[in-house]
C-alpha cells in the first residue's frame, strides 16, 4: 500500500494546500517520506461542514449499523497488516510487540464499543409516566435519553500511534455516541495516521455510513487544531498530549460564541506508595516491577510512575539501591520525537539542578540520537513540599524517591499532590490501617487507585477510569479509557407529552 | 423568629464584617430591615475551611445519615410557617399562593434527593471482576464508583426564592452526593435567606452532620461571589441567573490554578412552535394558554415562553389577535427587583425600535413602583434571521411572535436559535409529518421538548432535564432540576485490586 499523503475530506482524498510535515524515524533523525502537506482553513471548515451533515444521518441510523461500522473499524485495520506495525516503528521507534499489542488494544477497544452500542444502555433512558389524576396538578408524560453532542475533533497522541490516535479511544467512543469525527493526526506519525485513517473510510464506505463521519486532517496544532476547535460546527473536542497543548485547546474552545467541552489528558506523576511492611516483604520484587513499569515505552506513558513515596527507613534506602543498580546498567531506549527527547534532557537537567535533590541513578549512554537514559532522583518530603516544580512530569523514564520522616509528612505530601490518573499502593495487611487512612486522600487525587500493582496498563473495559483531577485532565468528570468514554459526548434531552408516533426508539415503552 | 442578619459559617452565627445590603419590598420600593453586613474574604474563606473540613466525615456518613439530613432540612422549612412565606412576598412580590407552591416543590425536591441518595444507585457502580487465567496477560480486578467532588459553592436565584436558592435544586443535589455547601444568597432577598438557612443549619445540627457541611453568605456578587469561586477548596459551581453574571463565573473558575466546572443556568427564550392544524382547531385555547403561562409570576421564569413561531396565516393573525386582546387588559404585575424592572423596560424598549419589527400589545400600565407591563411584539422571520439581538431574552412577560412564509423559513429559524431550555410544539395529528421533520432540530437546541403544553411549571422528577446547549447553560451535559442533576457533582474513581478489608462499601460485591 504506497502513501499518498492525502487528507480524508470525508470520503474524498484531496491534497493538503498548506505547508508539508514529514515523520522523523527517531532512532536515526532521518526524514520519512512522503510529506504531508497540512490543510487549509477552507480545508479544515469543509471537513467540519461535512462531519455537521453526516450528524443527522448517522445519529438516526440503526444501532445494529453503527456497530457495525465501529467492527468493520477493526477489521480493515487488521487487514493493514505488516505494512502498518511497520510504518508505526519507523516513525514512533517503538519496538514491534509493543506496536502489536497496541493494535489489539485498538481493535478491542472497537469492538467493545460496538458492543455497547447495540446494549443501548448508554442512552440512559428513564422514564416517568404520566400521572393524569395526580392533585392538586396532574403529571405529564416525561422521558429522557441521552443524545450525541455534534461532530467532534479529535487529537492524535503521540505517544499512542494507534489507541490514542487516528482510530484511538477518543474516535471510537466519539462514534460510538453518534458523533462525525475530524482527526487532526498528530504530526510525529503521519503515516500512521494515513494508513488507519484509509481504514477508518473504507469501513465506513463498507457499512454506508454517511460521507463526512469520518475525516483525517494534517498540520500544526496552532493553526489546524485551532482552526478545528474554533469551528461552530465542532460541539467537543478529545485531546490527549503536553499540559501547555490542552491548555491551549481549552482556551480556544472557551474563547468561542459557544464554548465547548474539552476532554484533555494533560500530565500525571503517577505517585506509588511503598507502605512499610509490603517494601519490607518485597523490598526485591518491588523494586524489579518499578523498573520495568518506569521503563516501558521508555517511561512515554501517562500512566508512568514517577514518584514514589516512603517512609524514611533502611528497607527504603535498599529499595533505592536496587533500583539504582538496575537502571545503572539499563540501556537508553528511542523517544518517539527529537522534541520530546529534548524535553526529557531538560527535564531532567532542571530536576538535577532542584534544590535537596539528589541524583541516583543514570542509565547507559548511547550515542544514538533521541535516546531516553532512565533517570532516578532522590528527595525529602521537605524539600518536596517546598518545591513545587518537583511535582512536574518530566515525560519519560525519569522518577524520583520522595522519603517522608513519618506518616504525618506522607499525608502532607500526598495532600499536596496535583490531580493524577493514578495512584498506587504496596501493601501488605500489617499496612491496612495506614492504607485505609491514605485511600480516601487518593481518591481525591486520582481517577484510579491500584493496588500491589503498576499502573502502566490500562485495561479497556467497563470500570475503567484513564482521568483524574486538574492537571491530570481538564474534566474529572469522566474517562478517556473504558466503556463510560462514550458519555463524554451525550448530553440529556427530556421529551414531555411525546405524541407515540414521534417517540424516540429508545423511549418507546417495553423496548428496555 | 427575629432576623438577626448574621451570616453562618458553619454552625457558628456570625456579623458580616462588610458594607450591608438590605431586602427592598418592589411592591413599594421600600427598603427592608435589618441590613446584612457582607462577608469579608476573610469569612469567605472560612466558610470553604470549614466546608473542605467537613468533606471527609460528610462524605463517608451513612448514606442513610445524609437522606435524614435531606429530609430534616425539609421538615425545619415546612416548620418556619408563615413567617418564611411573609418574609418571601415582602422581598419578591410574588404572591402568596405562588411562594407555597414554591415552597413545596422545595421541600418536594429535598426529599426526593433523600430517596435518591438512599437507593445508592448514583454511585454508578460498574465491576470488571478479575480473570486470573486470561491469556496473553490476567485482568485485574476492577471497580468503579462516583464520589462527590468536594464542597460547592452555590448562588441563590433571584427567581426562586426558596427552589433554587439557598435550600433549592442546587444545594440539595450538591449535598446529596456528599458535598459540603457554602451559599452566597442572592442580594434580593437575604431575610428569607437567612430563614432558610438557619432551617439548614437546625437540621444540620439535629442529624449531627459536620459543622462545615453548610455556610451562608452575604454580600456582591463581584466579591463575596468571585471570592468564594476562586477559592482553592470549593470543587464546583451552581449559579441560575443572568448570562453576565454566569460569564463571570465561568471566567472565574476558569482562571483558576484548578479550573473547576461551574454550572450556571443563564438565558432562554424557549420557542413555542404552532403547528398549522393545531393552530387551526385551537386558536382560542392556545391564545389563552399561551398568556397564561408568559404571565405567570410576571414572565420571570427560566422557561417563560418568550418566542412564538408559526407559519404566515390568518390563523396565526387570528392567534395574534386573541392574545393582543388578552394581554392589553392585563394587570401590571410586580418584579422581583427594581433591577430586572429597569432591564425589562430596557429590553423592551430596545425590542420596540429593532427593525422590521411591530408591537402588537402592551399591558395595562401602573403608578405603582417596579410593575411589568406585558408585552407582545411580531416580526418576520427574515428580520429575525437578520438581527441577532432579537434572540436576546427579556426577562419577563415579553414575547415575539415570527411569523415564517413557509416550512423552509420556520426550519431557518429554528436552526439559527441559540440553545434552549425547552422547545414547545403544539401539534394535532395531520401536523406529524412537519413535527418529525422538525424533532431532529428541537432536539438540538434544548434540553425538554414538550407538546402540547406550555413550558413553564418544571417537574422534579427523574427524567427532567432543565438544562440545554450554550447560552440556556454553560454546561448541557447536565440538568439543574431532577435527580440526575445529583450527578453534576460527582467524579469516577477505579479501584484495581483493592483488598476486600479497604474496598469501599458501594463496591463490596453482591451489595448492589
Amino acid at each position: 500500500m504506497t502513501l499518498n499523503a492525502q487528507l480524508l475530506l470525508g470520503s474524498r482524498a484531496a491534497s493538503g494546500e498548506a505547508a508539508p510535515i514529514y515523520g522523523i524515524n527517531p532512532a536515526t533523525n532521518e526524514r520519512l517520506e512522503p510529506g504531508y502537506a497540512g490543510a487549509s482553513p477552507a480545508q479544515v471548515a469543509e471537513a467540519c461542514a461535512l462531519a455537521d451533515a453526516a450528524f443527522e444521518p448517522y445519529r438516526h441510523g440503526s444501532l445494529a449499523a453503527r456497530a457495525a461500522f465501529l467492527d468493520a473499524i477493526a477489521e480493515q485495520i487488521l487487514s493493514l497488516g505488516n505494512t502498518l506495525i511497520e510504518r508505526a516503528m519507523l516513525e514512533t521507534g517503538l519496538p514491534r510487540a509493543r506496536l502489536e499489542g497496541e493494535r489489539a488494544r485498538t481493535v478491542g477497544q472497537l469492538r467493545l464499543f460496538a458492543e455497547v452500542v447495540r446494549t443501548g444502555d448508554w442512552q440512559g433512558v428513564r422514564i416517568d409516566p404520566a400521572q393524569p389524576d395526580r392533585s392538586p396538578l396532574p403529571r405529564a408524560d416525561l422521558r429522557l435519553q441521552y443524545i450525541p453532542l455534534g461532530p467532534v475533533a479529535v487529537f492524535g497522541a503521540s505517544n499512542f500511534p494507534l489507541a490514542f490516535s487516528v482510530a484511538g479511544g477518543d474516535t471510537a467512543s466519539a462514534l460510538a455516541a453518534g458523533c462525525p469525527v475530524v482527526v487532526k493526526a498528530h504530526s510525529a506519525h503521519p503515516g500512521t495516521s494515513e494508513l488507519v485513517g484509509r481504514a477508518v473510510a473504507a469501513a465506513a464506505r463498507e457499512t454506508e455510513m454517511p460521507e463526512g463521519v469520518f475525516s483525517l486532517t494534517y498540520g500544526s496544532g496552532s493553526i489546524v487544531g485551532q482552526a478545528l476547535v474554533a469551528d461552530p460546527r465542532i460541539k467537543a473536542v478529545g485531546f490527549t498530549g503536553s499540559q501547555a497543548g490542552g491548555r491551549a485547546l481549552l482556551a480556544a474552545a472557551q474563547a468561542r460564541p459557544e464554548p465547548i467541552p474539552v476532554y484533555a489528558e494533560m500530565s500525571s506523576i503517577n505517585p506509588m506508595l511503598l507502605l512499610p511492611t509490603a517494601l519490607a516483604n518485597r523490598t526485591e520484587t518491588l523494586a524489579s516491577g518499578f523498573v520495568g513499569s518506569l521503563q516501558l515505552g521508555a517511561g512515554q506513558f501517562c500512566t508512568n510512575p514517577g514518584l514514589i513515596l516512603g517512609l524514611d527507613s533502611p528497607r527504603l534506602d535498599r529499595f533505592a539501591e536496587l533500583v539504582t543498580q538496575i537502571l545503572t546498567q539499563a540501556e537508553a531506549q528511542t523517544m518517539l520525537t527529537p522534541g520530546i527527547h529534548k524535553a526529557y534532557e531538560e527535564g531532567v537537567n532542571s530536576l538535577s539542578r532542584a534544590e535537596g535533590i539528589k541524583s541516583l541513578a543514570t542509565g547507559l549512554g548511547s550515542t544514538d540520537p533521541n535516546r531516553c537514559q532512565p533517570q532516578l532522583f532522590r528527595t525529602t518530603a521537605l524539600h518536596f513540599l517546598a518545591n513545587e516544580p518537583l511535582q512536574q512530569e518530566v515525560f519519560g523514564a525519569c522518577a524520583l524517591i520522595v522519603s517522608c520522616q513519618d506518616e504525618d509528612e506522607l499525608v502532607m505530601v500526598i495532600t499536596a499532590l496535583e490531580g493524577q490518573l493514578t495512584a498506587t499502593v504496596h501493601m501488605d495487611e500489617p499496612d491496612s490501617e495506614l492504607a485505609r487512612k491514605l485511600l480516601p486522600l487518593l481518591e481525591r487525587k486520582a481517577g484510579r487507585v491500584l493496588f500491589n500493582g503498576f499502573p502502566t496498563g490500562v485495561e479497556v473495559c467497563h470500570a475503567m477510569v484513564h482521568g483524574g483531577p486538574w492537571p491530570a485532565t481538564s474534566d474529572s468528570r469522566t474517562t478517556s479509557v473504558g466503556s463510560a468514554a462514550i458519555q463524554r459526548f451525550l448530553r440529556p434531552v427530556c421529551y414531555q407529552d411525546c405524541p407515540p408516533e414521534l417517540l424516540p426508539e429508545a423511549l418507546q415503552v417495553g423496548r428496555y
